[in-house]
C-alpha cells in the first residue's frame, strides 16, 4: 500500500512534468496539454517536447524526454500510437516512474492496438514505470493545479475524488459539480481502480470517492482494498455495461474484461461500496454525504402541503425500502392540536388543513410538525414537499427551518414544485444544512443510501 | 358524451360564475378566489356571495346565491362544510347546473364528512346539478382567462389539459409547463375522469391529455371513453397509491377507491393510456408529444462524443425495450470514411476518434454522422450525446443540425453533460426540433413513449 500511495503521488502531485507530443498550435481546437498546464496555473516544472520546434508559447522545447537535464516525476505521452513503444523506453531510460499515455487506438482499437499496448506494458514493467491509460484524460487535480487533460477543465477543490474510465466526469457531474481529484484509467492497462483507491485511502483532502467503472481485471485486489477504503469513506460505484451488448461496448470502449452485472452487485455489496443506478445518483449523493448526517435507520417522515405529493412520497418510498414511520402518540398529539378535527393524522403529515380550515398561521403549523417529527424516536429522517411560488413568498420560514433541523442529527431533504424551483433551491442549500432534490424519486433515494452507508460503518445498525 | 360536452363546458368556459363564501380579506394570504378571477381578466360575469359584506374588490355582494337576479353558469362553493348541503339545495333552486366545492373535510375527512357528501350528491342528482369535487381547486382554463383556484396561478395557453385529483399540477408542472386547461377533481364525488376526457376529446385548443389519478369509481366507463379519446389524442396518466400503505393513504387524501396496481396497468394497456413513472415524465411527454414526431419502430441510433456514454445508453436502452439498430453497410461505409483506421464502427457511434485521431473538422464528422444515421432504414430515432462546455462554443454547428433533422420525419433527442447544460439545452430547443433531456435515462424513455403511442394509434404498427 505504501507503495502505491507513492507511485500514485507521482502520477496526482507530480512537481515535474514532461508533455511528449506538446503540438505547436496554440488556442481553442488545438488540445494542447500543455496550454492547459499553463492555464491552470501548475506551480511545477513542465518540459515541452517536440522535434519540430524550439518554443511553445514561450517555454524551450526538447527535441527529446533523453534531451532534458533535470529530473522528471511525471510523463504525459500524447503522440500517434506507433511511436509510443520507443517513448516509453526512452522514459524508463530517463528513470521516470509515471507515464499517462493519453492517445486511443490501443486495447479500444484493433489487434494491432491491442499488441501495442501488451508491448509498452512490458517496457514499462521491465523499466519499473507505471502506466494510467491508454485512451485517457490522465489526472485532474485541483488541490495542486494538475492537469493531463487536452480540454480546458474548470477544477474547484470539491473533496471528491472520482476514478472513471473516461474523462467525461472531468468535465463535470450534469448540474453539480467538478471533482477536486480525478483519475481517468481509460484502458486501464496497468493502473487500476486498487490503486486509485489507496490513493484516496487516507487522502485528508478527500471525503468521497466516486467509482466508473465499464470493468475491472483484478477483482480479489479491488475487492480488498474497497473493502477496507468503504469503512473510512463512502465508495459510490456506477457500473455501466450492464447487458450483453453493453459488454461488449465496454470491451472496446476500453478494452476492459466485464463479468456479469449480477457479479458486481453481489462484490459491491460484500465490500461496502454503494452502486448507484444512474450518473445523476452521483450528483445526488455528493450532494448527501457531504451536507447531510447519515441516517440511523429506515423509518421517515414527510411533511406535505399537498396530500397527491404525499402520496407519490409513498409510492417511492416503497421503491426503496424505505417506510414512514408510524408516528409516536406524542407526534400525533402536538400536530393534532392545530389539525382540524376531522383530519386522520398520519404520515405523510399533511398540513394544508391546518392552515387553510383551522386558519392557523403556516409558520405556526409548519414549524410545529417539522419539530414533532424530528424528535420522534421512530423518524431517522425526513422530507419535506413545499411549493416554490414566488423566491421569497410569505410560506418560506426558511430562517427558522434551519434552526430548528440544526438541533437533530438526522438528515433533511426536500422537494419543491412550482414554477420557482431552480432559485428557492439554491437559496435553501445555501443557508442550511439542506439539499434539495429535483424529484421525490431521487430524493428518497438519497436518504436511502445514507442508511446504506450508516450500516456499512457500524455493523450494528438497523437492518 | 354531447351531454357530458355541454356540462363539462359549463364548468371549462363559463360565462357568468357565483363565488359563495367569498371572504372580505384580500391579498397575499387571503386564499380568495374572487381577487383571482378579477386578476385573470375573466371576462364573463361574477358575483360574489358573502351575507356579512356589502361590497368586495368594488363589487355589490350578494347575501345569497338566491338574491341574484341575473342567470348563472357555475357556482363555487367556498364555505365550511356543514352549510354545503344547504348552498347546494340552493343552488339547483337558482337552477344552476354546474357547482365547484372547494372546501375539505368530506370524504377526504371523518364518517361525518363521508354522509356530508353523500348528502351534497343526493341533493344535486335531485336538483339536476353535477359536483366537481369536494376538496378541490376546480378548474383552470388558461384559453378562456377561467380559475376557480384561490392561490395565484401562472396560465398559459399550452395545449396541454390535465385531469387531476389535486391542484398541484396547477401550480406548474416542476421545470417545464403550466397547463392549458386543468380540472382537479379532488373528491371526484360526481365528475370524474372520463367526464374530462370526454370534454378534451373534440377540444381543438388540446393535443395533449395528462391524468393524475389515485382511483377511479367507474372503471368501465372510464376505459370505454379513454380508449376511444386516445386514439385521437396521446393520454399520459400517472397513477399514485400504488402499494397497500399508498392505496390506504389515497383512500384518506380523496376518498378515492384504489384497485391493485396491477389492475390499473391492465386496464391502461388495453385501453392505449400511457402510463409514466413519475411527475417528471409529464414534463419529458409534454415535450416529446408537442415538439417531436412519433417514432415508428424501436431501434434507434446514437451519437456520441463520449465512448463511456455511448455504454450508458446502451444500458439505458435494455431498461426501455428500446434497441441500438445495427448500422446498414452504406451507414458504415459514410461514417468509416472519415474515421482512424482500427476503428470499430458500431452504433452507438462515437465521433471523437475521427475528429481526434484523424483530425476531421467536428462539424463534417458530425453533420456526416447525422445525415448517416437519419437516413438509415434500421434506425428510426436517435440520441444525441454532446458536451456543454460553453454556450456557444465551437463544437456546436446548431444551424447545420436542425437543417439535416428537419429533412426526417424521425424524433432527435439530445443528453448534455457539462457546466453550461441549461444555457445550451434552451439554446437549442429554442433554435429546432430537439428537445433536450436532463438525463440520457429520460432522453430513451421519452423516445420509448413516441414508439408507444405509434403503436397505440396504428395497430399495423412494428412491435
Amino acid at each position: 500500500m505504501g507503495l502505491f500511495m507513492n507511485e500514485m503521488k507521482l502520477f496526482m502531485e507530480p512537481e515535474s512534468v514532461v508533455v511528449i507530443g506538446t503540438p505547436r498550435l496554440t488556442g481553442p481546437g488545438s488540445f494542447n496539454i500543455l496550454e492547459n498546464l499553463v492555464n491552470t496555473d501548475f506551480p511545477g516544472r513542465v518540459y515541452p517536447v517536440n522535434p519540430n520546434a524550439d518554443e511553445i508559447l514561450g517555454m524551450k522545447c526538447y527535441p527529446s524526454v533523453l534531451d532534458i537535464p533535470d529530473d522528471i516525476d511525471l510523463a504525459i505521452i500524447s503522440t500517434g500510437r506507433s511511436v509510443v513503444p520507443r517513448i516509453v523506453r526512452e522514459c524508463t531510460q530517463r528513470g521516470i516512474k509515471a507515464l499517462i499515455i493519453v492517445g486511443q487506438g490501443f486495447a479500444d482499437g484493433d489487434e494491432e492496438g491491442k499488441e501495442l499496448q501488451s508491448e509498452i506494458v512490458r517496457i514499462a514493467r521491465e523499466g519499473g514505470a507505471r502506466i494510467l491509460g491508454p485512451n485517457t484524460f490522465g489526472i485532474a487535480n485541483a488541490f495542486n493545479n494538475f492537469t493531463s487533460a487536452y480540454i480546458e477543465l474548470e477544477m474547484k477543490k470539491h473533496p471528491i475524488g472520482i476514478i472513471a474510465q473516461t474523462g467525461f466526469f472531468f468535465v463535470g457531474l450534469p448540474k453539480f459539480t467538478i471533482v477536486g481529484k480525478g483519475i481517468d484509467l481509460g484502458n486501464a492497462c496497468d493502473i487500476d481502480f486498487a490503486d486509485g483507491l489507496g490513493y484516496f485511502e487516507d487522502d485528508p483532502q478527500i471525503k468521497l470517492i466516486l467509482l466508473h467503472m465499464e470493468g475491472t481485471k483484478d477483482g480479489r485486489r479491488f475487492m480488498e482494498v474497497a473493502g477496507r477504503v468503504a469503512k473510512k469513506k463512502p465508495i459510490v460505484a456506477l457500473k455501466t455495461g450492464k447487458g450483453d451488448e453493453g459488454a461488449r461496448a465496454a470491451q472496446s470502449h476500453s478494452g476492459s474484461l466485464v463479468g456479469r452485472d449480477e457479479v458486481y452487485n453481489a462484490a459491491f455489496r460484500q465490500c461496502g461500496v454503494i452502486r448507484v443506478d444512474d450518473v445523476d445518483e452521483f450528483d445526488d449523493l455528493c450532494k448527501a454525504f457531504l451536507r447531510l448526517p447519515l441516517m440511523k435507520g429506515r423509518g421517515i417522515g414527510v411533511i406535505t402541503i399537498t396530500g397527491a405529493g404525499g402520496i407519490i412520497a409513498l409510492d417511492t418510498c416503497q421503491k426503496y425500502n424505505i417506510h414512514l414511520a408510524k408516528l409516536s402518540p406524542e407526534t400525533l398529539s402536538r400536530i393534532g392540536a392545530l389539525a382540524p378535527p376531522w383530519q386522520t393524522l398520519e404520515n405523510p403529515a399533511d398540513i394544508w388543513p391546518a392552515m387553510m380550515i383551522a386558519g392557523h398561521p403556516f409558520d405556526e403549523v409548519f414549524n410545529t410538525t417539522l419539530e414533532a417529527l424530528l424528535t420522534d424516536p421512530n423518524i431517522h429522517g425526513l422530507i419535506i414537499i413545499f411549493a416554490a411560488f414566488s423566491p421569497q413568498g410569505p410560506m418560506f420560514p426558511m430562517g427558522d427551518i434551519f434552526q430548528i433541523t440544526d438541533k437533530f442529527e438526522k438528515p433533511v431533504v426536500c422537494w419543491l414544485y412550482g414554477t420557482e424551483v431552480d432559485g428557492v433551491a439554491s437559496m435553501m442549500e445555501q443557508e442550511g444544512r439542506m439539499v434539495v432534490y429535483p424529484t421525490l424519486d431521487r430524493a428518497v433515494r438519497a436518504l436511502s443510501r445514507l442508511n446504506d452507508y450508516y450500516r456499512i460503518i457500524d455493523n450494528e445498525g438497523e437492518t
